[in-house]
């Protein structure tokens, strides 16, 4: 972890008569991906002073790799012999004349590094990484190894007493993204499924700015600026893609590439009855993608107050998201409202509906805090401001952005039900019982939604939908608007996204419903360990991990349970810890100052970092307290 | 013909060898239609004075049917037996004394009346009208039919010289076009099947308007008022369809009932595939049905001068047309125009589809017309124009009507290929051969629509679109225009809509292209001769005669071939003969008026009737000519 280009392997054998053991090590460059073989290009091998390398370039990319080995014995150096065998494959040999009994070691040392991210020549370098690794030996990286895994933990472990279960799904969840944080890159974000496999692509799907940013946010802010780096600096294959649709603007891709261009195919699911691709509507209709990129730099700007961001790049994506938006509504006179038509929302089983609720609350959003952000650029550099402004050509617009964002047509809750519908005739569907719509089911792997899914005529959703806009604007919507909404949706949810649950638990436990938000928070946070997880649509692969299902679990954990909420530079913690969990505790950084916040049924605990610059302001309980540097909060709530 | 509630049946028999034959003969009310028994209700029969009477009640409408039936024998009367086997079986027995060789001959003579239009109680007329016309007898009768019939073909007949076939086919679409015209009733029209069956719930769609229409307007305009007061009189039916959609106005049924409500289902079409319903949006989103309607009265008044008609609702009913484009369109403010969203066209293959050419086309213009009609309206009665204007309440919205009529966006023609687009996006689709579409059929009933058809994703359609928006308003289309699109469609035309081929034929015929036109005026001609029209539509049955294509017939013979087009009160004669027609002559009615024309390959000779009461201008190749009460044309034309 402290140089993740090296990797140490150590061996050890013990013979049971005296002869000769050859040890045959190396490496092995056939690689295959979803795509066939990996290191296709170029590919050789070298061998120097005792170093074994293969250098290729990927076939998917052109990305050069180098993976250079290296071999040290306990005790006194032995002779090797180098084989080259293959254009791909370096074998290194040793023969140990062995004593019965005695027990032989060695270390194998591997450094592997690209010419991507910084890494002008791959190749000296990898040669240059091992024969250094080795020489310093493998106690002295193992140690500096633990040492950046200790400080990672520090900042990102949270603490559940009293339930043990729940304690290692949690943890398990923060181990996956600690892993898949991208360390050392401004050119990736994380990918839907991560490390774990080429499934979708190795895309990046907006799962990266809704349910993993808020734990980097709060825990790793560098991360963070590095996910919502990915996206300023994909802006242009965002233009490309709104223009490509006849829009103004920037339309993030829904399976975004390194260039920000879409991966997603018009013909995204084979139909099961006749093994034919069916014409789905994730690439062209699920235009809050787009929001979703928004709201991410804007919360990036408002835990840092890193203006550079917004500066650099920041707000030109989000006024390029806002002027799509502005380009995409339709005015209806009759109403004196614009609307936006023609759109799939996060729930797919319904596509191509009218004023998804989330979609339009979300475009409407992302243009106020367009304007917003400009006028925080403006504060710090009136004049960067007027550049953008020149060099978006905005002067004439910005009014007009104003009008569309004050009546763009949000849908809202019913005055007497309380409940929102989710789109234009939504409650026209057949409300049927989710087990009867499966017993309708011909095949197991059938796909609800696209053309003539069973869903798509009834009133089943995939994923959580207006309960996830109740959870992104929840101090706009009263508790009993969340509880009837809740109430009304949860039954009608297939959960056919790995999204889904965690959102039914954060909005439960924001209206202090324990008993309805731990089950799908438990489904969340064990989603990769009980293997209970959807593995086709229709006939796709689309197994592996769930990156944003692990951020999912520390969203309902902390955000949930823990109750805490950001919002105008005010941390308001408002607990709600299932009976089970005695304590919570978990770790903040805000603005580069650093806290400990520790929850039991009756306190609120906050400790601030003795080395923090400015003093935070806490609100627990509808209460407002001040934390100075070093500092120490003990509140009890109701 | 003379009276349609009469039939009879004339017998004979000989027998071998003397002795006593009894004939056997009477009503059997056991009918049963698409639902099930057709007289269910109130069944009883009667026998009063030689004459068997069943009188029933329908299941479906509750209308009152009585049918009466007597005998009457050649020579001296017989006396029969009446047995009533059941409450819908009156039998009439004669026991006759027969001699070797002799002929025995009787007709009997059923009359049917019901409830609906104009006879109050069905029972006694029946029985009364039995009596009556037996008494007079069935030569008397089959006079005046004759009459009537002969009458009927001097004004409806299109003759033409050189082509037996095309001749035999063209009379025989008019023969059902003359059988099928509602005669006694302003409250019927005339279903997509005729009288041949009950496929499509024997409701009415726009095919009356669009291609039967034009037969009845130019022969027998007294059936063009009937089928468009029909509409005037469903006009509520059309309103709630436009509130239940939430939209003002008139949204005419896509399947028309009796109400004027619409009988077609979301779910049209059965998936063979899996056997489920499939939906589709012929219901929803055929908003172009309202500007068929609309066109159809406009060019009813066009014809007959019969102001009347606008002053009892036919004007009403346009305006509300009218008011519901306006308030199905948005305004996209980036291109300062109003646009249709979400529509399906004519071609059905392509559902939910933006900015369809003909659908825009049309709406523009139903508001235009309406605007005028008002207008027309205030010509002869001022009162009557601000009555409708107050009982519509549209003082306010008659600005925006004339505004959203301006600004309404109508895809127009590349200025570099001359091509119409057939809606936003048409040209991305797949653009595969109609042959290798058909290649990828698993199963010879799938439908190639719906959620996963296979046209939908290419540009395959199901019949003329753009060719019928080329034919709707061919003078504001150069030849180019034409010539190019239809050499683009045809190819791309499925033809799996009986209205299609006699559009082609049509365009064709309009840019004296008769090798173009003549096979698809053949193919519409003999539809329902060849018995290779299409039978089933996924698993539906769609079978029967095609009187939309008998219409279409009719069009293309006179309308195509004769270059036949009236437009503001000129009849514009521009013919255009295949090379074998020698000659073709019909009739032709106008604001009361009657003309025959005769046209051969190089004169155009028309005869105005001797009881005309104005002179009408004909314009043919392009020159204007008056035409006197009982004066005569004789034009050389190039």
């Amino acid at each position: 972890m402290a140089d993740r280009r090296l990797a140490f392997v150590s061996y050890a054998f013990t013979t049971s008569a005296d002869g000769i053991a050859t040890v045959d090590t190396g490496i092995d460059g056939d690689v295959w991906d979803i795509n066939g073989p990996h290191l296709c290009k170029a590919v050789a091998c070298e061998e120097a002073t005792g170093v074994t390398a293969v250098h290729a370039v990927t076939g998917e990319l052109g990305v050069r790799v180098s993976v250079a080995a290296s071999v040290v014995w306990d005790g006194e150096p032995r002779d090797g012999k180098t084989i080259i065998a293959s254009d791909r494959m370096a074998e290194r040999l040793f023969d140990v004349a062995c004593k019965a009994g005695e027990t032989y070691r060695f270390v194998k040392c591997v450094a592997v590094c690209h010419d991507t991210h910084n890494q002008a020549d791959p190749g000296p370098a990898a040669v240059a990484l091992c024969m250094q690794a080795s020489a310093e030996g493998w106690k002295t990286q193992l140690r500096t190894h633990r040492e950046v895994w200790n400080r990672l933990w520090e900042s990102a472990d949270v603490e559940i007493e009293g339930d043990d279960e729940a304690q290692l799904a949690l943890r398990y969840s923060i181990y996956q993204l600690l892993i898949i944080a991208p360390y050392d890159s401004d050119l990736l974000s994380i990918p839907a499924r991560g490390l774990s496999g080429q499934t979708y692509k190795g895309a990046v799907f907006w799962d990266t700015e809704m349910f993993m940013l808020p734990f980097y946010l709060h825990v790793l802010p560098e991360v963070a600026r590095r996910v919502m780096k990915y996206r300023v600096m994909t802006l242009e294959g965002a233009r490309r893609k709104a223009a490509e649709y006849g829009y103004q603007g920037a339309f993030y891709a829904w399976e975004s590439q390194d260039t920000g261009d879409d991966a997603c195919t018009l013909f995204n699911v084979t139909d099961v009855f006749t093994n034919r691709p069916m014409r789905t509507y994730f690439r062209d209709k699920q235009i809050h993608i787009s929001a979703d990129v928004a709201f991410g730099i804007w919360q990036y700007y408002a835990f840092t107050g890193d203006t550079n961001f917004l500066l650099e790049g920041g707000a030109e994506a989000m006024l390029e998201c806002a002027r799509y938006y502005a380009s995409y509504a339709l005015y209806r006179e009759g109403r004196d409202r614009y609307e936006l038509l023609d759109v799939t929302g996060p729930d797919e089983y319904h596509e191509r509906v009218h004023n998804n609720a989330f979609t339009n609350a979300m475009a409407k959003r992302t243009i106020e805090l367009s304007l917003k952000a400009l006028r925080e650029i403006g504060r710090v550099d009136a004049e960067a401001r007027q550049t953008l402004i020149d060099k978006l050509g905005l002067a004439e617009e910005l009014s007009r952005l104003e009008q569309v964002a004050e009546k763009l047509y949000v849908p809202y809750p019913d005055p007497g039900t309380a409940l929102i519908e989710q789109f234009d005739g939504y409650y026209n569907l057949e409300d049927v019982p989710l087990g009867e719509l499966k017993s309708r089911m011909l095949n197991k792997h059938e796909y609800l939604g696209g053309g003539n899914g069973l869903a798509t005529t009834t009133q089943i959703l995939k994923q959580a939908d207006v309960v996830l806009l109740l959870h992104q604007f929840g101090d706009q919507y009263a508790e009993d608007i969340k509880q009837a909404n809740w109430a009304y949706y949860e039954p009608r949810t297939e959960h056919g996204s790995s999204l889904s649950p965690c959102v039914y638990a954060l909005v439960a436990a924001s209206i202090g419903n324990q008993e309805w938000a731990y089950p799908y928070f438990m489904r969340t946070a064990t989603i990769d360990l009980t293997g209970e997880s959807k593995q086709y649509v229709g006939t796709l692969y689309i197994g592996g991990t769930h990156p944003a299902a692990n951020g999912g679990a520390w969203m309902a954990a902390v955000q949930g349970f823990g109750g805490l909420r950001a919002a105008d530079g005010i941390m308001r913690i408002q607990p709600a810890l299932p009976a089970r969990w005695s304590v919570l505790r978990y770790s903040l950084r805000l603005s580069g100052d650093s806290y400990r916040i520790e929850v039991n049924h009756s306190t609120v605990r906050v400790k601030a970092g003795e080395g923090n610059r400015s003093t935070a302001k806490f609100r627990v309980d509808g209460t407002d307290f001040s934390c100075a540097p070093g500092g120490e909060l003990n509140v009890a709530y109701a």
